[in-house]
């Protein structure tokens, strides 16, 4: 074997175990018995030691010294790997142990936190996780910017400065709307009263099928958080109902489709491959947000879901499809990032993203965290935080060390918004089908231009050739602006 | 780290990576989506992979040879590492490869000749795997008897001599009981009709938990074939469902969880060691066995599922508890053994036993198996074999190269006989409490007396110390000529 197939051969091996890890990560939140936390923490740090041992084997570096593409998706194969590599091997491996027992320690202590509502008890923690995930930061940056270092892990090619001048330019348009949305007079409707867990639950597969999941290598199942989980032909989603809010259980289900279509949708030559899954944080959120949102909270597709609920649910309060469209799309300045519309959602995560880099570069103090936290809140939503569980406790990430995750959910939005105007220009009778509850045109032009490459070309470069323009806030800032300008008249 | 804790912390790894490969085979029978079987083989070999590297990793061999066991238990941890590691290093890496690649063909062409009745179809298959199980058992048995060596996978400490001993014992009372039985006119009630699946599944529920069953850190699932699943803190069943047949559902239901509560009564301070599960297959399969047959089916028992019965299916045709009890003790002939019933059971078991024997020494060819087994089941169960997916090509074990499992059934009956005469003596009023649905005497006895010390005592030591005398064939024997010989007036 050349040295080339060796190591696509190891890397084979080290990718099915990784989507035995992510097996293991779906079990816990759906299937796994109550009592058998402690244990399945033992299995999943053996697994993950293996996992570790195989990303830093010596070996790899050998055959990629030795290894020669034989053409450019090989090429591609190799830069990916060595990427991987080089970053594994800076981390040392004190670091990389003391990351996860502190982020283990921090995640429990943030829930209790939470509960209680109280910061303090989480602070020291947060401090310990921050401290190190700078110091890893450091050690992968050689000298570079950490924060940048850190974003490489969920959005490869990214930097914090692009991302900032993204930001800058989203935000003044979304508070500005937020202003203009809050100060409309118009009446929007509410969808109110109780709806059968079960008929939530067919209408959510009917939905999946619509959005083109295929249930033969996949399935649903609840899941307190929704998720999507695995790559290639085993691709599992999650949803969660709550009798008072079946939308909620809807748009949790669509979202989760757009994750899992991408990866179900690769191309079968890089199964198991380093390129085998979607190529970065963003790219994925652009697929699940546009199927959520640009497509189904579409004027055109809440037409249909409109009838799905009339099916099952009779007179529901609402006797329209103008007046569900418009409730599907209800704004308000909610505290919590995870329930926010549209509007506010981006304006969470700029908050966050602006708060973050500066607790990695050490200009904010995770003691100051609170008070500033509040006051951009206060700034941007034009509403006060009440307490710390809705304000800066409320996200798990930062426990987990996850520090450079959060901008990639906006930039996610800002590609689903160049995605979409490019889809409509392709398709411009797009809005007859969906309305119909046919999505295959959108969802194959995603497929096709989006979905099927894995991580066989970079993210920007896949979104510039996918809408024929390098990535801009643009088009997401007007869409939203026409969207709730007509449904708020304003 | 002393080389004794070195050796254990690595032993847990690796107990805990194959606790991971037990789920993934619960999976794939019960989640699993139709269409991801190839990736998940892809998934489940690189596990594979990595758990025999770990197990003939030579560092075990020095941390062996160095390692002072802290106490008895730590000795018999060593131990039985030893045992383990000396067997992997016999078989030649090549020979493992080329069984599992062997087995794997043969399985699917024995799925298809089963399903085609054609044995020409499966003998080259089986001729290989044979050959190639032989060669194993040479490898393994370094000069000794090959049979013998293959057995130790499954009943550590066992011979065939001894289970020749045994089955030459117990077949003739078996086929005199089954000659008596099938002569008798009393006729016994039968259960019919159509019983809600649902409800069954509700019984199933309550004698999961009435047998001691811990949902905490277990659940229940369907599957095609029943089976027991995980070790320690994670224990699953399955069981299935004909709406023709509810006794079926029931009775697989009390097998699995006797499998399951030993494993989840493995005293915790064994969890995740060399010692931390069931000690052999015969020890296993006489909890399952008790369990089912002398607690479940015993006329106390069987009055409390009467009861059950009543209360979800209101009359179903059979309305006193003696008709209830004969008519799940009902005995025939069949050709299937794992639908038999207890006097027919171990005469299925006796025959594969007998006949694999012949087959591993090479005194019988493959090709001449058909014909050998036909004119055995005749002698033994008085009907002719009416076509080979009713004979030799009924059970999986051969294609799948598990020469040396079949007897362990049996040897696991006998045990439960053993163990059953001594519970009832230590606990004369058992059947008062049965009959009430409390089997907490019988299961508390049983995990106090077997199941707790997982692997710490050898299976042969454990029943002599749990019964006080050395195993033997009359306990069942007699059992089973007084019942049936009760229930059928012979």
């Amino acid at each position: 074997m050349s040295a080339f197939d060796e190591l696509m051969a190891f890397q084979r091996e080290t990718e099915a175990l990784g989507q035995i890890m992510g097996r293991l990560g779906w079990d816990m939140e759906t299937m796994m018995p109550k009592g058998s936390a402690n244990q399945r923490a033992d299995e999943m740090e053996a697994l993950d030691g293996v996992l570790h041992g195989r990303r830093t084997d010596p070996r790899i570096g050998e055959w990629l010294d030795n290894a020669e593409a034989p053409d450019a998706t090989g090429q591609r194969q190799l830069d990916e790997i060595r990427f991987e590599f080089d970053r594994q091997k800076r981390i040392p491996a004190k670091l990389s142990a003391e990351l996860t027992r502190t982020t283990a320690l921090a995640h429990r202590a943030w829930i209790e936190a939470r509960k209680s509502n109280d910061f303090e008890a989480f602070a020291p923690h947060l401090e310990k996780v921050l401290g190190l995930s700078v110091e890893k930061g450091e050690a992968l940056a050689d000298g570079g910017d950490p924060y940048d270092a850190l974003l490489q892990d969920y959005e490869p090619g990214a930097s914090g400065a692009e991302l900032d001048q993204m930001f800058a330019e989203l935000r003044p348009r979304l508070v500005a709307l937020r202003e203009r949305v809050q100060g409309s007079d118009r009446v929007v409707p509410e969808l109110k009263g109780d709806f059968d867990i079960d008929a939530q639950m067919r209408i959510s597969a009917k939905l999946a099928k619509t959005f083109g999941y295929d249930f033969e290598v996949g399935r649903i199942d609840k899941a307190v958080h929704p998720f999507s989980s695995g790559s290639g032909r085993d691709v599992r989603i999650t949803t969660r109902t709550d009798a008072k809010n079946p939308s909620d259980c809807f748009y949790s289900t669509i979202h989760e489709v757009g994750h899992a279509c991408y990866e179900q949708a690769v191309s079968p030559d890089l199964y198991l491959t380093a390129l085998g899954s979607g190529v970065s944080m963003g790219v994925h959120e652009s697929q699940s947000r546009i199927y959520e949102n640009q497509l189904g909270r579409s004027r055109a597709f809440t037409g249909h879901l409109f009838g799905l609920m009339r099916e099952e649910f009779g007179d529901f309060g609402i006797d329209n499809e103008d007046d569900f469209y418009a409730a599907v799309n209800r704004c308000a300045p909610g505290y919590i990032r995870t329930e926010a519309d549209e509007v506010h959602y981006n304006l969470h995560v700029a908050l966050r993203f602006d708060l973050e880099r500066e607790l990695v570069s050490g200009r904010l103090s995770v003691s100051d965290l609170p008070e500033v936290w509040d006051a951009r809140f206060e700034a941007d939503f034009g509403v006060a935080v009440d307490q710390p569980a809705n304000g800066c406790l409320q996200d798990v990430h930062w426990s987990e060390g996850l520090f450079g995750y959060f901008p990639t959910y906006s930039l996610g939005n800002v590609y689903a918004g160049c995605l979409h105007a490019a889809l409509r220009k392709d398709v411009p009778d797009l809005d007859a089908s969906l309305l119909e509850g046919d999505t295959s045109a959108a969802t194959g032009w995603l497929r096709e231009n989006v979905q099927k490459f894995g991580k066989s070309i970079p993210a920007k470069e896949l979104i510039e050739q996918a809408t024929g323009k390098a990535p801009s806030v643009g088009p997401l800032a007007d869409y939203l602006d026409t969207k709730f300008g007509d449904i708020y008249g304003v």
